[in-house]
């Protein structure tokens, strides 16, 4: 099959928000009036970002979840993305699994394949997307403010606790894994949230490497500290996996934490907002169904500190999550 | 060097056209009133779309050359781009070559870099382009009209008599390589005649994968055939080697159609206009110090006759050429 047959079949859709769609040289987009276009592009790698034998369909889906948890967050409303595709060979079941995967996500989020390439090459996925948000109303890294409190969505470090059972570093129980799995291997994006966040959040940012390492951008961006409640912060991932508490007793704290602080891939939004904002937070996290917790305060003195739930130092054990150094 | 080093060191430059620049999960965008966005993207793979010992700062170049020249087809003025790297390794002179070529590309275009990501892999590139165009002013494939005249500019074969050469397929004097071959490697997309042409051709696309397969691209969008002359086509190739015919007489009429007609790599713009604006092509090319050949005209009986320039059919030695196949 060659490249124009591939396109045409797993690809082409007809246009529905833009002005030209798959086929021509250029697309063409056009925000609405007061709105800019947030665009971001992320490159997937076999081997590196997911492995070989990886279902196609969850491939696909995490693609673009990827891509979408960006423009959430942004505050971005998802309009439309690109795509450029090397392939190894053109296997039919394969395209036809990462097509399905890919699209039903894009229709969820009514965010639209409008252009792109496709070449023979090592698997690698690249992803352009774009995004609408009002004019001064973006959510970024540097807005961060002493005295903000310091929020995750989710439960940081469920992909991270699957990815571990997966390559044999700890035993999940068969029920934490089949909850945990999809969490790592079709990330929710937090579009939701981060359309609800506009205007309340002072800053924000989509955990992809890591909660303190990507803290670590907020805090630099902002030219703030942070404090953090490890205990808060590990406590979702801690609930979440509640019912099977007594057969995940060889995991140690450090397990836990390790999992909840430096984990990847879940794609949550880490973001501050004033205290006095909590409420309006709340039933943020309420009319986006995600749920979030208060993890911690923004410092006017620089750097990271730990503390526990009881506001101790945690010891130094832990050094190693306040380099901010990224995962991968 | 980890990735954010190597995106603050390459490629981190103050953000002039957009809101945000590098650093932030998204870039921010926001076309001018009553202009559309065209957005496309390409992925160049070693060993696919370049050797692994080309010299950085021309891939530099010839990554961003390919986009901006999906721009020209569609008459849009560049704005923006992202980049997306996949680097085996963070080799420095490798990336300041790189860099410098594409960004000395971005500056004379005024496009700039505003976003990406960078990962290891096998060397890949991924960039998504943006410019704008003026609602409703688009080039496209789709309104070429019988009796069009079909036109083409620069030299196409150029880059592939080159490539050729580099192939040893044919040897060429040092003369003609030395000029052909920045025509392979340091393509020159034609931008300036894209805006020229806005509102005048009736439909353009440039050429990448051959005159001949492209223009079948034309004529499908459009519902109509060709009538190409084979002469008129290959002159401009033969008239930019012309002081050393003496010296080539070894490559053979075959060789000069095959370069002509079925060569890519060019990026020359194909188009298709109305007669009766025969002189303004000609001033759109002046004013953009682009040369244009007219090499045909559109027919409303569908497929594509070649001739030659005393409009004889060609004979059928040429019909590989017919198949309106990719040449990759």
């Amino acid at each position: 099959m060659g490249e124009f047959d591939l396109i045409a079949r797993y690809f082409t859709r007809p246009a529905r928000r833009v002005a030209l769609g798959v086929g021509d040289d250029c697309a063409l987009l056009a925000p609405a009036p007061g709105m800019q276009l947030a665009v971001s592009s992320d490159m997937l790698i076999e081997g590196r970002h997911f492995f070989a034998d990886v279902d196609p369909e969850a491939l696909g889906h995490k693609a673009l979840a990827v891509n979408l948890s960006d423009l959430a967050a942004c505050g971005a409303r998802p309009l439309a993305f690109t795509l450029a595709l090397a392939l190894p060979a053109a296997d039919e079941r394969w395209l036809q699994g990462f097509a399905g995967g890919l699209l039903a996500l894009a229709d969820a989020h009514q965010c639209e394949l409008i252009g792109g390439d496709t070449t023979a090459g090592p698997l690698t996925i690249c992803i352009t997307i774009f995004g609408e948000v009002p004019a001064g109303d973006t959510l970024r890294r540097s807005g961060a403010q002493p005295g903000d409190d310091l929020w995750v969505s989710g439960a940081p470090g469920q992909a991270r606790l699957a990815l571990g059972a997966l390559r044999g570093e700890w035993q999940l129980p068969a029920g934490v894994l089949a909850q945990l799995r999809p969490r790592l291997e079709r990330p929710t994006p937090r579009v939701a949230l981060g359309l609800q966040l506009r205007g309340l959040a002072s800053s924000a940012l989509d955990v992809s490497d890591g909660l303190l390492g990507d803290l670590g951008h907020i805090l630099r961006a902002s030219g703030v500290g942070a404090c953090v409640d490890v205990d808060a912060a590990s406590a979702p991932l801690r609930v979440s996996t509640a019912p099977w508490s007594t057969q995940m007793s060889a995991l140690t704290q450090d397990d836990w934490l390790h999992c909840a602080l430096a984990g990847g891939d879940d794609y949550e939004l880490l973001f501050t907002a004033p205290p006095a904002r909590r409420a309006q937070v709340q039933a943020a996290a309420q009319r986006s169904a995600t749920a979030v917790t208060r993890i911690g305060a923004i410092t006017a003195e620089r750097g990271l500190r730990l503390v526990d739930g009881q506001g101790a130092p945690v010891a130094g054990r832990f050094a190693s999550f306040d380099h901010f150094a990224p995962a991968r």
